[in-house]
């Protein structure tokens, strides 16, 4: 689906939507029609929607954005499992105005410990952005951000919410209701290297990347119809059909978990009681360090990882395992698993098997 | 060719380089040879390539760097006739500590007025940092940036080039000179969305967007690689064949200038006398205002402009006919005809005919 509206578009409509000829006021009003189909699955007016490269991106120009409009004394309240790139971004544009949400040990952001930060005398009426994503990219831990959109629309602060991981894979009715939301395309089977923002509801003069006139100024640089196109088929896809059979690859991920646990007596799910996405399984194993479980895996054709694909070998123990109180030497021995899909019953049992044949290896030293 | 590059990246080389996994492995071998190629066209090391989602992004986080890296005190000599992002994103991040080259009425930036520029008393010392673009996109008028860049080194400040929209039209080779140089690869064939920078070759330090530590860190973001693979081959193929043609191209399009002027006494080429790319042709022409030719050539199925894409329809005059002296009368009359490897001198004799008959038209008030 992405990849045929991708390749028509590029026949149609690969001309800049900004140029003054009629070819370019057709991909215009595909680009428009886009944006209000986008803003439309999540519940958001289109002029909210921004296009750009990635969440990446997103976190950056929101960030400063926010920095620089708010007033120079306002902090951010930020969950410390956040992606890499939304703490990076937060970090650089606020400086020291930060403090954590404290995190469970399950890895949720309980909306009632938000609010107790918030009335904490040192940060009452000084924390004026909450960042929180909806559900995280290690665990598949699902945050509950319609309650804390709740919490922060009563006080009067804006909800930042990386939705990266949430998108294509659970419904996007109502993140809307998120002043913040971004977004990666390649997530949910568009290409890399296209995504987007929803911007504050009165944010009318937000900009991120400065160049001309495009996006209603939102944006500067060439819009990405194409990409776009592809996004939009590839979310309208997840929307209209996967999101409906959720509840069939939760109970697939579970039976494969119980199995698990009984295989390899010892293995403890992350997260283990609280909602998480079906599509991944971070798991501390009882024995042997994680690097050597995913290069006996890889061999036999089972890409599992450590941690996120950024972080991975590039870094020291994962911040997210750490936030949720997971001691070093515990996080030495969790490896994730993810799933597509596509990926079955009779999928969830290979792997099982392998695994429990590269335990054995590593138990006899072979 | 870009086409083939991206569909047969996105079927081999789909998984995210970053990942631990075998099949990552080789996509990252790939991607590292994509940075090898695209630096060796230009003379630059592979560690200066840096991919991003286009020129606009580059030249925000480029000015960023620099003002953040720079004494606090250094200011910018930019050429006026920069593309409106380039402007914006310098202006954003040096304030008032700016000044402008002096631009000729052809609309070159002289290496000796900037050396006059460079020993002002009031800029001695000052000025850090040169901008000054490889070629216009409103004029095709090709800028010195050899010259210009041996004035920046004998004085240690760092040149800026927009290679935009030189790079597939001339040679690559030798650009690497420029200490930053910007491009975006929809303009010579890859998909839009995808470009890159040269940092400078001692910016060991540089960072754009925040986020993993993709790319030594200089760029955080998921790497696309089908569209670096699509962006590689395009200018690979323009190097290899295209750029070849250039003489055969600039005698077509000097042949249809002077049979405008022939036919529409009194049509003045803009940058007449100097060093154009071939594939811009922007002229005043001698009758009523370009709107008006604009929408009739459109009717004839020919897609002309009055200025840049970024900025028809949505701001005011030219900022590069305006830099160049050229009054607002005149201004109003200036059209831009762009061609493509493809035309054909007698592609070029339909676009005349066309104009005559819609001069003739609009001579009537029909």
């Amino acid at each position: 689906m992405a990849r045929e509206a991708w390749l028509r578009a590029q026949d149609e409509a690969w001309v800049n939507p900004s140029g003054p000829y009629r070819d370019a006021a057709r991909v215009r009003l595909r680009l428009e029609g886009a944006r209000i189909a986008l803003g439309a699955l999540m519940g958001a007016a289109p002029d909210r929607v921004v296009f750009v490269s990635g969440a990446t991106e997103a976190a950056n120009v929101v960030a400063v954005h926010l920095a620089r409009t708010l007033p120079a004394d306002a902090w951010v309240a930020i969950n410390p499992t956040e992606h890499p790139c939304v703490i990076a971004a937060f970090a650089a544009a606020f400086g020291g105005r930060r403090v954590e949400l404290p995190v469970s040990e399950s890895g949720l952001i309980d909306p009632d410990s938000v609010q107790a930060v918030l009335e904490r005398p040192e940060s009452e009426g000084k924390v004026r952005v909450v960042v929180v994503m909806a559900a995280n990219n290690e665990t598949g831990v699902v945050q509950p951000w319609t309650a804390l959109a709740r919490v922060c629309r009563s006080r009067g602060i804006e909800l930042v919410c990386d939705a990266s991981q949430w998108l294509g894979k659970l419904p996007a009715a109502g993140l809307g209701v998120a002043d913040w939301l971004l977004a990666s395309g390649h997530k949910f089977g568009a290409p890399k290297g296209v995504g987007f923002l929803l911007r504050g509801p009165q944010a009318d003069g937000f900009h991120g990347q400065l160049g001309g006139e495009q996006q209603r100024g939102h944006r500067g640089g060439t819009e990405d119809y194409p990409g776009v196109a592809a996004m939009l088929a590839a979310l309208a896809e997840a929307e209209q059909s996967k999101v409906l059979w959720e509840s069939a690859r939760v109970a697939d991920r579970d039976e494969f978990e119980r199995s698990l646990q009984r295989a390899l007596p010892g293995a403890v799910v992350v997260g283990r009681g609280v909602e998480r996405l079906w599509n991944t399984v971070a798991v501390t194993l009882p024995r042997h360090e994680n690097q050597r479980w995913v290069a006996r895996m890889d061999k036999r054709g089972f890409a599992i990882s450590t941690g996120s694909a950024c972080a991975s070998g590039k870094e020291g123990p994962s911040h997210v395992l750490a936030a949720m109180g997971i001691e070093p030497e515990r996080m030495r021995r969790v490896v994730r698993l993810s799933s597509g899909w596509d990926t079955s019953a009779s999928d969830w049992n290979d792997l099982l098997q392998a695994m429990v044949e590269v335990g054995a290896e590593l138990d006899r030293g072979a």
